[in-house]
């Protein structure tokens, strides 16, 4: 220096550090870190839901033709409206519309890059000084992320993991008031793996329209149900109180790279005219950017002439990973599993702690059992729950049987009876 | 009401409404608003840097092919590592170093949904309580909006229309203070269609480094020039101050729908180095959306692959536009373009308004032009430039001609000379 010039001390905005430290994708890393180079075993992750790269699990041939036609038509090289392609929303409205009891507009839907892009969207529409927002335990913590950052008061109501996970309605109750801008509800579950029934979600809009709080319903695991509740879309009760549905082509298409989801205004009842909800979204969206146009172009082929064949057969492929994995997991001691999954692609299991040698809490679970198994599971910490563990159960049968008789010999080989 | 429940007098954030309005697409679609529908002329719309829609500017084969490839290959259909596909990062990374006289590394390069989005990320990465931020006028309002949303204090600097769009280097030293995070640099310029000299952008890096301040070079026109200088990225100078790189696909490859582009971080001084920059650059990545990973896999091939020819024809044919639109608009007295374009898809008219009779200014001048002739252009205050007009070249050389000469029988029609 000295010659009168300064230092380039510009920092950035400690807001976006911390938080993502423990979202999945970074407690993932960490374990993968922990994993042993020199281990003969190769690695097995079971601790997100993508399950694309197992050879069952690719997307159907009708939809990769789909965006195929639309690249080689060159009629989608341009940029898309702020909302998304005309055709795209009228075909995700149809699509909601299948599921509800009144019709959807194209203009209700707005398309985005996937449904974290959906919740990263409502929650800065949502975001005012002094608002607060009710988010399920354990839940999805992309939530608490955009929350934080948009400076959104996070106020957890729990799930019950003895009654199938079902949301504690008297401490919604208890927990909203005059600033509560929303409460979340994902459904079918993640990390449960629940699906709600009819009762419980018409309870879940009766609260929602008492306290006077739109519903944001998480539905990215649409249709993905294979256990006694068929799926019910939140927006059922819509004329209850209003719902903010979420969703993409990415779980039940197994498409998560394709980065298309959706935001759908379900208010029948027109509760929100007047306010400024669809002004804020439209102006949100004018400042963020979507989804590459020509798959938007794809998705009228993709939502309206996918057979059905292929969406039986993707659930029934779930069910039978499902069982596996909680049968699986019932045979060992020092694990509970409190539900098996009827939807979504996990489950959670708890750790009965006491009955474990040197095993101090989940983080140190996972990491052993990355060290030693090169398995790879998600610390329930990162979802809510501490002591906990949230395993993905879609994936290969041979992948995941492996997986689980790892975990097996891990619990067996930790146990204080073994040590005894 | 009446039965205890409350109202759903939930509103959206105010932050995300207005400034929206001034936008691009905004004002295009209030101008669009104004066309007679019974005209029988069709509408041309020279506003908005997006010509794909003309036969002459369909992106190369070489890109769709790499694209098809990619997604048939089924590898990509799983989520992205928020910061791009590895392979993409070293692709960009090699040819961002081409241009430069040191080598980036693909950890410096963050691959983002388009330029756009580069913009969003970085802003939001910089915003921190009392920071400003110089941007030029003429510019691009999309950097406006995006730092009011995040509470960015803007401070413009002029570019000189007399001297070829320059920046005003005394302004940009005494608009500057300890609270600058950085200064926006657009080049090829949108909207000037100037192409800055070696000279000037070094005496930029200069200021820069005098001030302390780095560098943001929006450089999605990259090496689409056609003058008498050639294409020289800012971060040539980036041993002087830190240069970050943003750029993409969408402008080069004519691909804009692609939502693929970049943010590079040049450092080579390491005057970054223990700051917080690169670590709220990771952490924001984790709460974005990235761009689709197939698309994202076809990159290596795309960047490398494409042929020379492409480049060349698609320059020659901007080079051609440039100079029919400005020697057609030089035959008109009512408008002064001060520079022919050199690069970008874009050029800036000044409306000599005491020549014409009931034209009040930029705006009442698009909209008349939008009613009588079926004619878009921008209103120059859009870009912060009241009483001229932005006019995008890059289209079909027929549209093109008929778009100016309607805008010569408007002014002709519109003129105070005609009048008396």
């Amino acid at each position: 220096m000295g010659n009168g010039e300064k230092n380039f001390n510009v920092q950035g905005n400690e807001r976006l550090i911390g938080s993502s430290d423990t979202m999945i994708r970074g407690v993932l890393d960490l374990l993968k870190g922990n994993v042993e180079r020199s281990m003969q075993k190769s690695m097995i992750v079971l601790g997100h839901g993508d399950p694309t790269s197992f050879p069952g699990f690719r997307t159907t041939q009708d939809a990769e033709e789909a965006v195929l036609e639309a690249l080689k038509s060159a009629q989608y090289n341009c940029y898309a409206p702020p909302a998304g392609l005309p055709s795209a929303r009228r075909a995700v409205a149809e699509y909601l519309s299948r599921d509800v009891p009144y019709e959807l507009s194209s203009t209700d839907v707005h398309i985005t890059s996937g449904c974290s892009h959906a919740i990263e969207i409502i929650l800065k529409v949502l975001a005012r000084p002094g608002v607060n927002i009710l988010l399920p335990k354990p839940g999805f913590p992309y939530y608490e992320a955009i929350a934080e950052f948009n400076q959104i008061e996070v106020r957890h109501y729990d799930l019950i993991s003895e009654r199938g996970w079902e949301i504690n309605l008297d401490q919604v109750e208890a927990l909203a008031d005059d600033n509560t801008a929303a409460i979340v509800v994902i459904n079918p579950g993640n990390p449960s793996g629940s699906v709600y029934s009819y009762q419980h979600l018409e309870r879940v809009a009766v609260i929602a329209k008492l306290l006077g709080i739109p519903i944001i319903a998480d539905e990215v695991y649409d249709h993905l149900t294979f256990g006694s509740n068929p799926f019910v879309r939140m927006g059922v009760f819509a004329s209850l109180a209003p719902v903010f549905t979420l969703g993409s082509i990415s779980k039940r298409w197994l498409a998560p790279g394709w980065r298309v989801g959706w935001l759908a205004i379900c208010d029948p009842a027109g509760n929100f005219q007047g306010n400024t909800i669809d002004n804020c979204i439209k102006g949100c969206l004018n400042i963020v950017s979507g989804p590459a146009t020509f798959i938007q172009g794809a998705i009228p082929q993709i939502l309206e002439n996918t057979r059905k064949e292929f969406f039986s057969d993707i659930n029934a492929k779930l069910k039978e990973c499902a069982e596996i994995a909680y049968d699986k997991i019932k045979e060992i001691p020092l694990l509970t599993c409190p539900l098996k999954p009827e939807g979504s692609m996990f489950l959670m299991v708890r750790l009965n702690l006491d009955l474990f040698e040197d095993v101090t809490d989940d983080l140190d679970f996972c990491l052993k059992l990355a060290r030693e198994e090169s398995l790879l599971v998600l610390p329930g910490f990162v979802v809510g729950m501490k002591n906990w563990i949230r395993i993905t159960f879609a994936a290969g049968l041979s992948t995941l049987e492996d997986g689980i008789g790892r975990m097996k010999s891990f619990c067996m080989r930790h146990s204080l009876a073994a040590a005894r």
